[in-house]
């Protein structure tokens, strides 16, 4: 029942040596999604050994550059490698006219469909859904069209109590209907428990927002409300607030308020401008408003454990 | 009077942590070129201290991704940083089209202009001279369309030899007319020396060839006779020839033919194929046939240096 986040990239548009191009990849129960992908994203998941073959989808937030360069030499390996299986990449529009336009000239024998899914930026829907998760979309403020984008685990499967089984004496057939939500009652239909006596959900479900590229969003605040593990950008720090409003991205201290707002578990900040020579500046303006903020570090993990209901 | 070439990436199309894509920086008397630029070029040149904005233009092989996936990147980095000179790119058709397609979606507002200039891959002709290079283009046989480049560093001016000023008295005016290439002769037009007798070329032009990707050519060696140092590609190992025929390559054999044919005075392998565990195969198979070989190495830069005349 993994959920975790390794971080790849936690700089801004211009890398450095120590920071590169944003992404990040998932692991929900096993299956894996790469959130954006800057230049050199590959290699980062090689260096964290993480197979490229095993990512199911990609989820880019705009055509940014620095959150997209790294796309298309991911798609072309994992084609030299015999990728069989489609590669899903969700997008803002134009998406896919660069898509068009890139395999009119690269990779024109992949041996795997790269199917594209646009996202509307401006709204905050579902997107994709499995057994174990959703994905919605989260509209972001940034000088184009940008989607964040929020990991949520569906309620596992309900439990019946042990002590519930030995009370009322219950065999399978009725343990079977109480894992579905059903009332037990006697083959007279004389009722024997309600479900809520006896069920419980094992864990409470997890759930992890990437909101990169932005502005500083209340809509934000609100859809990511009570999130697990919060991603906000934290470009510039806040004696650069000017600059921040002028290119669509936020300050550490903006980051920090939202997940004050949101009511968040943690929050990780990223996306750091190259001019900072130390990012603990931005740290420590986060954390005087939130104080469980951590920078994200590249090629490192983040788990959200389970918490186990009773 | 410098000459030299700084390797990025010697990987091939599928790169490892240790071997990426193409990508090389050759410095010709402080002046800067990308030759290819496959992913990852721009940390490559921070990590080795090479200023971006120093380039002046990158010479492209062909248009497989492994080779150009960096270069879109590296532009807008190049941007970002205020670059206001125009930054030329030299390669095969259809980049232009492929130059035309990205600008349409990314860096819409690039302060300095991108320049291109096709490479026609079925001629060996001069398409970039300043006053100390040449650079011709090399038809190489690969899959699709691929040049490679020779760079040759021009004759340098005359010197007069000192021996030569005290002998024949010569002030000023004549030692100006003798680096001129003119013969010596007095005022009432008596000879006094030849040109031959009283000057010499300081030192011996210097030459650099890339050859990737391409099949084992003898036309390559023939256009490359002479050069101080060749950088082959050798993807594979003799094991494997037939893979190599069939995909446009060259054995690491095949590229020790080339450096012998061609009487070069070094060879440079690299763009290995990621099967092999261990170069050293490749590097042992061209060394028996080549004895002055290397495998190229990344962040490592080679020097010709000046063979000094008398």
């Amino acid at each position: 029942m993994t959920f975790k986040v390794t971080v790849l990239g936690t700089g801004s548009a211009r890398p450095t040596v120590s920071r590169r191009h944003s992404a990040q990849v998932l692991n929900i129960h096993e299956q894996f999604y790469l959130v954006d992908c800057g230049e050199g994203t590959q290699i980062r998941l090689l260096e964290c050994g993480i197979p490229l073959l095993r990512l199911n989808a990609a989820f880019i937030s705009h055509l940014h550059g620095d959150h997209v360069y790294g796309l298309f030499p991911l798609i072309s390996s994992m084609g030299i490698m015999g990728r069989k299986t489609p590669f899903t990449v969700f997008a803002p529009a134009p998406f896919g006219e660069v898509i068009a336009c890139h395999y009119r000239y690269f990779d024109t024998n992949l041996p795997f469909e790269v199917i594209y899914r646009e996202v509307d930026t401006r709204s905050n829907e579902m997107i994709y859904e499995n057994n174990v998760m959703q994905v919605w979309s989260i509209p972001l403020r940034h000088r184009v069209p940008a989607s964040g984008y929020l990991f949520r685990e569906k309620t596992p499967p309900l439990n019946v109590r042990k002590d519930a089984i030995e009370r009322f004496g219950l065999g399978i057939a009725q343990i079977t209907a109480a894992k579905r939500g059903e009332d037990i009652v006697s083959n007279d239909g004389t009722p024997i428990a309600s479900n809520a006596e006896i069920t419980y959900t094992p864990y409470s479900p997890r759930s992890y927002a990437y909101c990169s590229d932005t502005q500083s969003s209340g809509k934000v605040a609100s859809i990511v409300s009570g999130v697990d593990l919060l991603y906000h950008e934290a470009t510039f720090a806040d004696e650069d607030r000017a600059l921040a409003k002028e290119t669509g991205h936020s300050t550490a201290s903006q980051a920090a308020r939202i997940a004050l707002q949101a009511g968040a578990g943690k929050l990780l900040i990223g996306h750091f401008s190259s001019r900072y020579k130390d990012d603990t500046l931005l740290l420590d303006e986060a954390r005087a408003i939130f104080a469980d903020t951590e920078l994200a570090e590249e090629k490192t993990t983040y788990e959200i454990p389970v918490v186990k209901n009773a």
